[in-house]
């Protein structure tokens, strides 16, 4: 492609709206722009680097023997009526009346329009395993769309959906999934961890995703240093803490005037975070419920309200927590609360130490459980932290990543089947209901993800695989006939070679064209400059570790071309 | 693709709620699945043909230049207002608001989006021209919704855009763009006609369709037996018809007791329709108008439309007939009549003709323009008819056909960028608005099409260019090991060579895969069975014509090679 006739309309400032690196790199060199919040038009660089991925993630989809079909996005109500999920979806879910007044709504995801398709065509368990596949825009209505492709509100996504006879047969469709995802990000040059994973509103047993790791991910994950382990941190397992040996001391009041926060507290007693305990007030589905936590350690909601089996779980309101404790906020403790209960295992060892008295201005010091008060239960409620003792293997201790979700892949089991029917007839003639399993990927997050992993103060650097082009070639002056010729040349023999090349034949400044093909991280350049070609030379830059070298003329393109082929193999 | 691990959940009956033929054989052929009234899934089957359309598409809009980019189906209100589309689209265009009360509307097409990008990015005459383009689902809420995918509510479209500094450069962007459709549907297979058009609510200067030529076609589109012209009906210029040789003979009032329409009152007369003019009243914008032709000839609203430089222009109810003529509907005639008369230039030259006679039950005979009245105008306003001369050349004659629309392209103009005022500075610094194109086609459409133009009584007749597959590979005894053996190979070996095939290894009966074959409408098909395969042969069938050859086994997969290379070289 010549860059005179291609549209990259690069910026050099950093726009002022753009809060994270993904987004304003992919602003600046000209592979989005928005067209309202959280809504992006991708332009010809930008599509480029989806349609790699696709490719990838079709690829792997097909070996997966994954089939590919194409749903629509306006969905009507009655399947999401069925399912239950028209009044369960929240705000997210985009609906609209067409012009006979019949509901419909722009699909945020697919199970229940797939599941339509396979409880109609589907009759035996000859017909099965099924696993269909598509690649397809989705609207999720965000209440704060953000961070450019990273959390919009319209986008690009596959969508997987497997179908089989039972949970046995179902596990392996998932594992086959799993594979193909490790595959496909392998493929697309990221560094990343599948992890254990929250099933969340999805619903099902059990889930992975797959997190690209950078620092400005979301998302906290851990893995072991030793063995395979690997989860979100809403996941992740705690194992109980070694005991103290300690002998019990007497319980002592004593005063903290004003003294509210963990920090506050054992900075005025001078003691480490560690020996306090954060009494935690929750209301869950009306209920008030105390969650104890060590005071270096947070409270994990999401094990809590698994644990609580509760709908809804939200922090107790200043008015509640005085009416439970008779204190105001900031002097919580379990002793003497008469309400549930629960602790963190992390608490099953723990001796002597200080909580809130549930008085204002006063803690109490040498708590001890079992002496001085009873949780109701001791559970895993509290965030692993980095240091952790794997909860897999004796060997390893958990190490915290940061991380952008990719991917996610889901066990469904029979939530959408039992809802809208989805059976089929056994050898023995009995009807069954169908197992399912459902995999996303966020395309165009793929690329954002890749960009937040890759760039550094001059642009982006984009791993082969998914760079819009492999390489730049560069006329340093396109005035000089005799540059242009071998430009023009290497141009030529690279895309015979099936190289994917930007040719830079734009009568500007070399700065210019240095400073735009760094900003839009094409991996591979080749610099074609009259001094180096007298001696019949050229300057090949790779972008990742601006390693320069000049190459003879006559071996640049089979060096790019060697290049290329060594990244797309992997 | 192994049938038997493949979903092609093809159907024996003919479903109820399919009228047209590509609608029945795509439901049948288990290509396209109905979600909701012109809502529907493509199964894989029929998203492969959709898959090669596409790419036939890209490639030809990329060798012309076009740059792809992918905007988004969720549009702003906003950019609407601007181009005052928000008003006058009406019904089709699906509105919603969004969770914050923001209003949006799904993409019936881009003009206001791409627009938006361009006057934002271009600033100079250096950066023109440019052609943008995307393959992408829109949504049009029609308000009969029928015939499958060829006149769906959501559908994929390739819409292109040309951007250039004056009309002159954007005629020869609207030239390279009519050249590469004819490539396309060329390359696709297909029998076609480029036709003039009108240019209907999109604006613009001049267009042409794209029609695929089917008895089935909704459309009437006329060609030169001569040369090289062809229009849509809607827009077909009629030559005046030669001047008759008569003297003029006296106008007589004569009885037609209730003979209102053509056929009864030439038949009472016994006058060919060619001999009576019908007066036809019309209200436009309002105004009462009367528009004369030939009784054999149609009336043309759209060229009337345009003459009369009207909004709205619809028939006149009863009661406005009997108040401009004095009698019922039925007896109207120019004689008399005091409101404006447009008369089509087929009258310019007839003599003596019978017209209604304002009397209910009155005709009049020997009317003479000229003589008993004057219209205030001749026009072409009629429908051009099988046999008329043709208006570019003297030799040859019109000829009509029935087509489907696959595709349009028009001239802009300035429409769009006026109203949003996407402007560029010239080589003298001076900002000028820029020229714009726009170019449609309609993917899923032209697969539809292509099977209303092949088919017969036993299903589809795919054109390999865009066949779902190119070959299908029937082993006629799956329980054969000999026969699977054999299948097996042709299968690796066709597919090693880039063909595409499908390889019916199901344990069916042969008829049953036969059967199956037709009906979705492979192009190429090999036989393996036990007979011939002993004798080294395989059958060869032709789907188009059924030609059925015996070839040895080991030239097979060439023969088929050739033949697929053939057709995708066209």
């Amino acid at each position: 492609m010549r860059y005179s006739q291609y549209f990259i309309p690069t910026v050099k400032e950093t726009p002022s709206d753009a809060e994270v690196i993904s987004h304003q790199l992919m602003l600046r060199a000209g592979m989005i722009r928005k067209l309202a919040a959280g809504i992006y038009n991708y332009l010809p660089l930008g599509l480029r680097s989806v349609r790699k991925v696709e490719k990838i993630v079709r690829e792997e989809m097909n070996r997966a023997g994954s089939i590919e079909l194409l749903m629509p996005s306006v969905q009507p109500a009655e399947l999401w009526q069925e399912s239950k999920r028209w009044e369960q979806y929240g705000k997210e879910l985009l609906r609209f009346k067409d012009r006979k007044d019949a509901e419909f709504c722009l699909g945020p995801t697919h199970e229940e329009v797939v599941t339509d398709i396979v409880r109609r065509e589907i009759k035996s368990y000859r017909q099965l395993p099924l696993s269909l596949y598509q690649i397809q825009t989705k609207f999720r209505d965000e209440i704060r769309p953000r961070f450019g492709l990273m959390r919009g509100r319209e986008f690009i996504m596959k969508d997987a959906y497997s179908f089989d006879v039972d949970g046995a047969a179902a596990d392996i469709s998932y594992d086959k999934m799993y594979q193909a995802y490790r595959r496909i990000f392998q493929r697309c040059g990221l560094n990343f961890r599948a992890v254990e994973a929250d099933t969340g509103s999805i619903g099902g047993s059990s889930s992975h995703e797959f997190m690209v790791l950078a620092d400005s991910g979301e998302d906290a994950i851990v893995s072991c240093s030793a063995c395979e382990y690997a989860a979100n941190v809403e996941k992740a397992e705690a194992r109980p803490l070694p005991i103290e040996h300690a002998e019990p001391r007497p319980l002592e009041k004593i005063e903290t005037p004003a003294k509210r926060s963990v920090e506050e507290v054992t900075a005025f007693l001078g003691i480490p975070a560690s020996a306090l305990v954060k009494t935690l007030l929750l209301v869950a589905d009306g209920e008030p419920v105390a969650a104890l936590v060590r005071g270096d350690h947070d409270l994990n909601e999401i094990k809590l309200k698994h644990l609580l089996g509760c709908e809804e779980l939200m922090m107790a309101d200043e008015s509640l927590v005085q009416r439970v404790t008779g204190a105001p906020v900031g002097f919580a403790g379990p002793v003497g609360l008469s309400i549930r209960i629960v602790a963190d295992l992390a608490l099953q060892g723990m001796k002597n130490f200080t909580a809130g008295a549930n008085v204002a201005d006063m803690h109490l010091k040498n708590v001890n459980p079992g002496r001085d008060f009873t949780p109701t239960t001791f559970a895993d409620i509290r965030n692993v932290v980095h240091g952790d003792q794997c909860p897999r293997c004796a060997a390893g201790h958990l190490e915290v990543w940061r991380g952008i979700e990719v991917g996610h892949v889901f066990k469904l089991g029979t939530k959408y089947s039992d809802a809208l029917k989805a059976t089929y007839l056994d050898s023995d003639g009995k009807e069954r209901v169908v197992f399912m399993g459902c995999y996303g990927i966020g395309i165009g997050r793929t690329v954002a993800a890749c960009v937040e992993q890759n760039y550094d103060e001059n642009g982006i650097i984009f791993p082969i695989p998914i760079a819009p082009f492999h390489c730049v070639v560069s006329a340093v002056n396109a005035k000089d006939a005799e540059v242009m010729a071998a430009a023009e040349e290497l141009y030529r023999t690279l895309t015979e070679m099936g190289v994917e090349v930007l040719f830079d034949d734009r009568d500007e400044r070399p700065g210019i064209k240095f400073k735009d093909a760094d900003l839009i991280g094409i991996p591979l350049r080749l610099v074609v400059g009259a001094k180096n070609l007298a001696e019949g030379k050229v300057e090949l830059k790779v972008r990742k570790g601006g390693e320069v070298q000049l190459v003879p003329f006559a071996d640049a393109a089979a060096r790019i071309q060697t290049l290329v082929k060594e990244a797309l193999s992997c």
